[in-house]
């Protein structure tokens, strides 16, 4: 294997504006991103949207530890921007990357890391086109942080917006829930446990260019921080409507049982490579059916309906009781995203 | 004045996603930049471009102290991706923010940085539209680290671009060299020296702007990290040609001291508010005429020549000798930008 860099550690003299900067810019980043997509030189680039709507989102990535089952922070940094512009019905193709890097990180992971960044861009078929490199002093970081900034342009089919939503409305979610969040927590020293669990860390793009296609789709979300009970909570802040999550939400069986376990609730968990949508009630079990078409859909299912004006998001359980799944307050994992 | 989060500090809960994470961003985020132009709710935003050829660049910030005489992060990090528009001919008209802030943090002094940023932003008329919010571990963190990334349109004109430059083209700075990091390097407490000095942490977009109109334009540069000395050796790289500063360039007597005391050369040293620009010599005056129109740029100068393939960067001294200014190693200064 060859040298990555001259040094097999990270100095602040990479992020001085020199000649290691320059360095690490065309070994790590530049080498991996490919030199035809990214201009080490141009201090802005042209992008080319073929005329379409630009939509544009940003994201920022911290997740510790770095590398996890599933996945690693660079392909979360590419999962995580696509998937805001999937979900907002628009496709992702260009990004740009911060990278900042704390002194004393070694230098082959680093390089690892931008390499699955890269390779997941090229997967999801966006290009890193513009980015910047600042290093920071040592025990003034967390190895790296990413920040990746993504622009598309909107799709043609249905627009969605939390405004569509209305009461009776039916809530699919692609997958099971709670993966990443359970596989990241997992994946780290804190806990004494090792599971075969894998974070679901994924473009959830042709699963949202999926429900686009349905005019009964009223809105798309990823459930990131906070998981699904989060995303319930801010619809029922945007329109003063409830949501009711029956008791055959997707939970895959290790993460209920890690869960069960720890004390955690997989609604509040994340996944970095679900939908959760509301739709027409007429429309939901297609809807469900043309997610399950795809590899990441399998396990899509109708989860729960919109209630009315001034009720609250709930679960209903197993034995048939309902409880309430408040707004979150407490962190009960910080840096998984 | 009214407290601006109900906790003094910034905690972990207040990136999770839920109740704590929501008010960070209404009530400092949100209220600074603009409820019209952050939709906090949306995973992507519509950029209206006008037809335009858009552009794009981004930027990290990490500059220590964060606040600084003539500027903060939240001011710098709107001026330095604007400017990597503004010298790559094009106008900056949005940009994302993503914020990293650590544990601990004092929301006041949070405030007072996005209220600095968000008056920054409209002063160059660009709005922040979209934006992502991360708390690091207290120990993980330096205060605040940005990212922002900056959409624009091309401007008709000149269209500047390193493969332009000519042996015999001309160098212009648009003011005195080294101010922002002279400031925030007596900012910091490792120095006991307090001067009156300020960092020029500025737009350049009507300097850029004014260059633009001249056919003779090649190339255009904002000289932040490593200074003037890394775009002529920048310059030098690409095109194989040569860079001759003569004794002329314009330096603060502030600076010059400081730099004179510390054995710091201001050509190595950051400006935030400054362009140099490559001209064809026949236009170079009235290049020079133009930015000494703008308040910005009263103490422009022509300062420097291209060279023949194979000379090197080079820098004339007051007593009519010449030496080398060599690609930067070591670094001077970190955390400057």
């Amino acid at each position: 294997m060859r040298a990555v860099l001259s040094d097999p550690h990270i100095s602040l003299a990479h992020g001085n504006g020199g000649r290691f900067m320059r360095e690490l810019i065309e070994e790590v980043f530049v080498r991996h991103l490919g030199a035809g997509n990214v201009d080490a030189s141009a201090d802005a680039v042209a992008l080319d949207l073929g005329g379409g709507e630009p939509m544009i989102t940003t994201d920022g990535f911290t997740v510790q530890p770095l590398e996890f089952p599933g996945g690693d922070i660079g392909s979360l940094a590419v999962h995580g921007t696509v998937n805001d512009l999937a979900v907002a019905g628009a496709k992702a193709r260009y990004l740009t990357l911060n990278a900042f890097i704390e002194e004393g990180f070694e230098s082959a992971v680093l390089d690892r890391i931008v390499a699955s960044l890269a390779a997941a861009a090229r997967a999801c078929g966006v290009r890193v086109v513009a980015g910047d490199t600042k290093v920071l002093r040592r025990g003034e970081g967390g190895g790296v942080y990413f920040a990746t900034t993504g622009v598309g342009v909107r799709l043609p089919g249905a627009r969605p917006a939390l405004d569509r939503i209305r009461e009776g409305d039916a809530v699919i979610v692609s997958g099971t829930i709670g993966d990443h969040g359970t596989a990241v927590m997992l994946a780290r020293e804190d806990f004494d446990l090792r599971g075969s669990l894998a974070s679901d860390s994924a473009s959830v793009a042709p699963l949202a260019e999926s429900l686009l296609a349905f005019d009964g789709l009223r809105f798309m979300r990823d459930p990131t921080r906070g998981g699904i009970a989060s995303v319930a909570n801010e619809i029922r802040r945007a329109t003063g409507l409830g949501l009711r999550f029956e008791a055959n939400l997707p939970v895959a069986e290790a993460v209920q049982s890690v869960c069960d376990m720890l004390g955690y609730d997989p609604c509040y968990l994340a996944s970095e490579g679900r939908v959760i949508a509301v739709v027409a009630p007429d429309q939901a079990d297609a809807a469900v059916l043309a997610l399950r078409g795809h590899d990441g859909g399998r396990s899509a299912a109708r989860v729960g309906t919109v209630t009315g004006r001034g009720t609250r998001v709930t679960l209903r359980t197993e034995l048939g009781g309902e409880r309430f799944l408040e707004e979150l307050e407490d962190d009960p994992l910080p840096r998984i995203c």
